[in-house]
């Protein structure tokens, strides 16, 4: 698998999603993000919370993309071994960090319990990001390699991921639409043409049974955006009549 | 990875979902379903419209678990790669298939159109499954080794596994929970203690920052009823008066 620049995986880990007594709302919330910051999506993938088989997935989503986000698994009861897998993974030793456990000191107070601080226990080697904004705009993500260790409690989840977005920047991806009034089959060799023209540009064939005016909706996705507007451009010309409209 | 019985994955497979466009609905669906009937699910993965990605992920979830699940990728476009990618994962030709050619033709009768056809063109050695109702019930699921390939239109593929539902049956999850008011690191211990007595069951411990009157949601689920009943009891017990209620 090539590694690419701007690429990510999101890594959701908890057996709550798999049983359907948590909807996702991370994943769903980091795709719009990242794509908004230029960065593609290039895998999502949800595992139970067992240690091998999270490590396993952080190996491979590491080797293969440019950044990994995992949500959950990083609190201090016995289902929490997010940190313990990304360390076994890299083959690091897993210690205590001194930096955290002095900030979790401070901002719990009398509320700290013993077993707490096993939230501050984390893989050696481990770098502590607080964002562009530093030390006081939040709490910091422990990032092991270019796997990026987020919470799985999507409040949370998300005031970590404001503090270090500005992070993650790729070239802004252009996206166009057309939608059909014919179905699949009858403009399918349109598209490859316009596919095999334009080798940039990522074309998506999305039939829609319910739509009132339309049956099949096109989308064109590209870096350049030029290369998106002329592929674009050929598509509505190559379909005529079965256009309904474009976006 | 052992292939335990009763285990699914499910395989989502489109650009749309990794981009945003789309948000998952059969995913949501099917862990559900599955859950109902006593299937454990093991692994969710969304990959893009790529073939040797997609491919990789059957093989890999294949030997992992008893059934695998795919969604999308089945239409006549190019960006339809699922049929040549679970071929290609199994090493199989792709070939058309007459009863799913026939099939076509008497339903589409003249709107079926000559690139349509390429849904016809399925792995050698794949099994077409119409499931216990009969193939009056339902277009049929094709079916390669343990995979099922299930379309991406949400509505579709509810028909299509509706048809097929029985088929997937383990023993039955019992599933209790209990809710605690004291935080999570009070509670660890306690949890650590009940988890070491019922390696049967699986505890789960979901810190909620915004219910007003607990402060962690604990389940515990299993197939061995009175396991979870004792767990239950004995977590509830060790607890006091930390218990909130119990479902």
């Amino acid at each position: 698998m090539d590694k690419k620049t701007a690429t990510a995986a999101i890594l959701l880990i908890g057996d709550e999603l798999l049983s359907g007594k948590v909807e996702d709302e991370n994943a769903r919330y980091l795709v719009h993000e990242l794509r908004r910051a230029g960065v593609t999506v290039g895998r999502i993938e949800v595992v139970p919370d067992q240690l091998d088989v999270i490590a396993e997935s952080v190996r491979r989503l590491s080797a293969g993309f440019e950044w990994v986000f995992s949500s959950g698994g990083v609190g201090p009861t016995h289902d929490d071994v997010t940190l313990a897998a990304v360390a076994a993974a890299f083959e690091r030793p897993i210690a205590r960090n001194a930096e955290l456990e002095a900030l979790m000191r401070r901002t719990w107070g009398e509320g700290l319990h013993q077993r707490d601080l096993r939230m501050a226990d984390i893989p050696v080697g481990a770098r502590l990001e607080h964002g562009p904004r530093g030390p006081s705009a939040s709490w910091p993500v422990v990032v092991v390699n270019n796997v990026w260790i987020l919470p799985g409690v999507p409040k949370i989840f998300r005031k970590k991921f404001e503090a270090i977005r500005e992070l993650f920047q790729g070239p802004a991806i252009h996206g166009r639409a057309v939608y059909s009034a014919e179905p699949e089959g009858v403009i399918a060799d349109t598209l490859d043409s316009v596919v095999a023209a334009f080798p940039t540009v990522a074309i998506g064939s999305y039939p829609h049974l319910d739509a009132l005016d339309y049956r099949v909706k096109i989308t064109l996705d590209g870096r350049d955006a030029r290369a998106v507007d002329a592929a674009t451009a050929r598509l509505v010309g190559s379909l005529g009549e079965a256009v309904v409209r474009t976006e």
